[in-house]
C-alpha cells in the first residue's frame, strides 16, 4: 500500500471514531459552517473549475461532458442548498429500530450506528463531492473521495473549503479526504483496503462499475445501470400514457431512470401507437417489433423507425431511442422485465387493480411504479436530500441511497448479572 | 460453469420467483409438512448419519468433531423444534417499513421483499442444513446448501426429507438444493455465480471464511470470528463479575462468543484477581500482564499461569485460556477492544452509569453488553428461532442473523399520471 494513502486510511478511521460520538447539533453546526465556507470561497472554487474546464476543452472533451464538469454561481448555490437539505434531515444515528426483553430479563435494543469509512469513486460532476461529503458527515462516517482527474482542481478547491468550514464550525475535518494523486493505482489500493474502508461506491459509467465490482475485496454498492421499462395495459388512460412515456424518454435520456423499452399489451396497440408516434416523431427513434410497427398505420413525417432486434431488449440506450415490444399479458411483461431489466425502475400503466397488484409483486426491481413516470427515482425527489447514488443491488441498500445507506446496527444488551445456562 | 450446477442455479432462481409470491399461511404449512417428514424419516436420517460417523471415525476424526457431526433422536427432535420456531416467527416479507407522499401526490412505500437466492457453505453440523433451509423458506428465498463432505450422507437424507415434506405440504421443493458433488471446485463455482446467487454465507473455521471472502464475486456475509472481551471496573459487583467471567470462558470455550481477553481496571485488580483465580484454578489457564499477576498473591493449587504476550491480545484461543490485561481507564479498555477485537461481543461490568454509557457508545461491535455474560449472542437466544450465523461485518447484516438478513426492500410508488418537470 502506498504510504500516503495508508496514512489517509488511518487518519480517516481515527477521525470517524470521534465523529461517531458527535450529536446531531454538533454535526449540523459543522455542516452549516461548511456550506458558509463554500459560499465565501466561491470565487476560488469557480477559478479552479475554470482551469479544469479549460484543460478539458483543450483536451477535446465533448461539450455534454464539459457541461457536467462546469460550475457556475447557480450550481454553487445548488451545492450549498444540497448541504442545507442534509442538515434538515433527521439524524440517522441512534435510532432504536427494535427492542425487546428476554425471558431472563436481558434487555436488548437494536440501534443505528455509523457504517464507518466510505469511499466513493466517481466521474466528473463536482457536486457529487459536496453531496457525498455532507451525507457522510451527517451519518457519522468518514469519506474518501476519488473523483476523476478532469475535475481535480474543482474537487481540491471544494474539499479545501468544506474541511476549513467543518473546522471553523467546531467539527472534525479529518473525516474527509480527497484521493488526489490522479493515478489509476489509487483505485486499486482503495479496492483492496480491507479493515480500513467499510464500503466503496462506484458512481459513473458501466466500465467503472464493472472494474470496481470485479476487483474489490471490500463491500461494494453497485449503482446506476438502468435498463428500465414501461408496460402499458389496454385499461390505461392513453393520453396520460403518452405523456408519461414521453417524459420518461425525452426529459433526460442519459439518466439511468429513463425508459429504454416500452412493453405494450397487444390490445392496447391500436389505441396507443398512433398517439405515441405523433408525440415522439422527430424527437426519438422507435425500434418496434412487427405488431407494434403494424399498429402505427401511416407514419407521421419525421418518424425514425427501425425493426427491433433481440439485442435492443438488453440495451440501455441512454439516448433518444425507444425499443417497443408487444406482449400478450401482464405476466409476459413481468417475465420480460425480470429477464432483461437491471432491477432499477419499472412501471405499469393500467386501470386494472389485479394487473397493478400482479406487477408490483412480480417485478423484481428497486422501484416499481403504477401510473407515473419512472424518472422520479432519485434521492433528492424521494426526499433524502442529496443522494449517494441509486443502488441496483439488493444487498445492504436498494434504490436511491441517502443517509440510511451509511448506517449499520449495534445491539445494546443490558443485564444485571445474567449468565448462560 | 459446470452444467449440473448451472442447472441448479437456474432452477433455484425460478423456484424463488414463485416462492416470493406465497403468503405466510402457505409457507408455514409447507414448513410444518417438512418437519413432519423429518419426524417420519428419522430412522433413514439416523442410518445415513451413522454411515457418516463411521466413515469419519475410521478416517481418524477427533471425537469433538464427531460429536458435532452426530445425530440422535434428541438432536432430531431439536431440528424439528427449530423448524417449529421458524414457523412461529412473523413473516419478514411484506412489511411496510416506511411510507410517505411527495408534494406532487406520488405515494411511496418501502416494503420488505425476499433477498433472492442464498448459498451457505458450512462445516459438519447437520442441524445447520435444516435451520438454514427453514429460515430461507420462510423468508421467501431459495437456498443452495454446501455442507462438508463428512456430513454428506446426513445432509442428503435431511434434504430429501425436507423437500419431500415441502412438496407434500403444497410448497415449492425446488427452492432447496444440496451441492453434493463433494468437489472443491463446487465452492469456486458458487463464489463466481454473479446474477444467480444474491448472497453467500460461509459458516465454519477461519480458513473457510478467508477463502470465501477472498474469492467471492458475489456478496458475502462473514461470520463467526470472535476475539471477545470483558472489561471490569472497580464499581462492578465482584462476585457477579467472577461468575460472568467464568460463564463466558468455561461454558463453551470453542464458541465464537466466549471471552478471550479480560480487561481489568487497575483499581479492580486487588479485589477481583484473588476471587477469579480461585474460581478458575484447574479449569482455565491465565495469561496475565505484570500488574494482574502481581495481584494474584499466593496462587491457589492447580492454577495454570503464564505471562501474557502481545500476541495473546490478538488471539481467539477457542480454548480454556484467558488473557488478562490491566488498563487505567474505560477509554483505554475501549481503545484496546477496538484495536484487537473482531467486533463480535463485548461487555463492561460496572456500577458506574457514565462508564457504561461511554463503553456502549465507544465500542464498535455487533453486541455490546452491560453486566451480563457475552455468551448470549445467538440467534436462538435473541428470539430469532434458528440462526444463519453471526455476522461480524457491518454491511447488510450485523450480529445474530435470522429472517431479516434474508430480506431486502422494494419501493412501491403509486401515481395518477405524474411526470417529472
Amino acid at each position: 500500500m502506498s504510504s500516503q494513502l495508508e496514512n489517509t486510511f488511518h487518519s480517516l478511521k481515527q477521525a470517524q471514531s470521534r465523529l461517531a460520538l458527535e450529536n446531531r447539533a454538533a454535526k449540523d453546526k459543522a455542516l452549516a459552517a461548511a456550506a458558509a465556507a463554500i459560499d465565501r470561497d466561491r470565487s476560488d472554487i469557480l477559478a479552479a473549475n475554470a482551469r479544469d474546464v479549460e484543460k478539458a476543452r483543450s483536451g477535446g472533451m465533448k461539450e455534454s461532458l464539459i457541461d457536467r464538469l462546469l460550475l457556475n454561481d447557480h450550481r454553487i448555490d445548488d451545492i450549498i442548498e444540497g448541504i442545507n437539505i442534509v442538515i434538515r434531515q433527521e439524524d440517522p444515528i441512534g435510532k432504536v429500530r427494535a427492542g425487546w426483553t428476554l425471558p431472563n430479563g436481558l434487555a436488548l435494543e437494536q440501534v443505528t450506528v455509523p457504517l464507518g469509512v466510505a469511499a466513493i469513486i466517481y466521474e466528473s460532476r463536482p457536486n457529487v463531492t459536496a453531496d457525498c461529503a455532507a451525507l457522510a458527515y451527517k451519518a457519522g462516517c468518514s469519506i474518501l473521495l476519488r473523483g476523476s482527474s478532469s475535475a481535480l482542481e474543482s474537487n481540491k478547491a471544494l474539499v479545501r473549503s468544506i474541511k476549513a468550514g467543518l473546522a471553523e464550525g467546531g467539527g472534525i475535518a479529518g473525516t474527509i479526504a480527497l484521493a488526489d494523486s490522479g493515478s489509476r493505482d489509487e483505485v486499486d489500493i482503495i479496492l483492496q483496503a480491507r479493515g480500513w474502508i467499510d464500503v466503496v461506491l462506484p458512481r459513473g459509467g458501466k466500465d467503472l462499475i464493472r472494474r470496481v465490482v470485479e476487483n474489490a475485496k471490500i463491500p461494494v454498492i453497485e449503482t446506476g445501470e438502468g435498463n428500465c421499462h414501461i408496460y402499458v395495459e389496454p385499461s390505461a388512460d392513453m393520453e396520460q400514457a403518452v405523456e408519461i412515456i414521453a417524459n420518461a424518454k425525452l426529459q433526460k435520456p442519459g439518466a439511468c431512470n429513463a425508459v429504454e423499452t416500452l412493453l405494450i399489451h397487444q390490445d392496447a396497440l391500436a389505441c396507443l401507437m398512433p398517439k405515441l408516434v405523433a408525440r415522439l416523431a422527430g424527437k426519438a427513434e422507435l425500434r418496434c417489433d412487427a405488431p407494434a410497427k403494424a399498429a402505427i398505420g401511416i407514419p407521421p413525417a419525421g418518424l425514425a423507425l427501425k425493426d427491433a432486434t433481440e439485442n435492443d431488449w438488453a440495451t440501455e440506450f441512454l439516448d433518444y431511442i425507444l425499443a417497443v415490444k408487444t406482449v400478450n399479458a401482464c405476466d409476459e411483461a413481468i417475465t420480460h422485465i425480470n429477464r432483461y431489466g437491471t432491477k432499477h425502475s419499472e412501471a405499469i400503466l393500467t386501470g386494472d387493480l389485479r394487473a397493478a397488484e400482479q406487477f408490483r409483486r412480480g417485478v423484481d426491481a428497486a422501484c416499481v411504479y403504477v401510473n407515473a413516470s419512472i424518472r422520479f427515482t432519485d434521492g433528492g425527489v424521494f426526499g433524502f436530500g442529496a443522494e449517494l447514488g441509486i443502488s441496483t443491488q439488493k444487498f445492504h441498500a436498494r434504490g436511491p441511497m441517502g443517509l440510511e445507506a451509511l448506517t449499520t446496527i449495534k445491539y445494546l444488551i443490558s443485564g444485571c448479572g445474567q449468565i448462560r445456562g
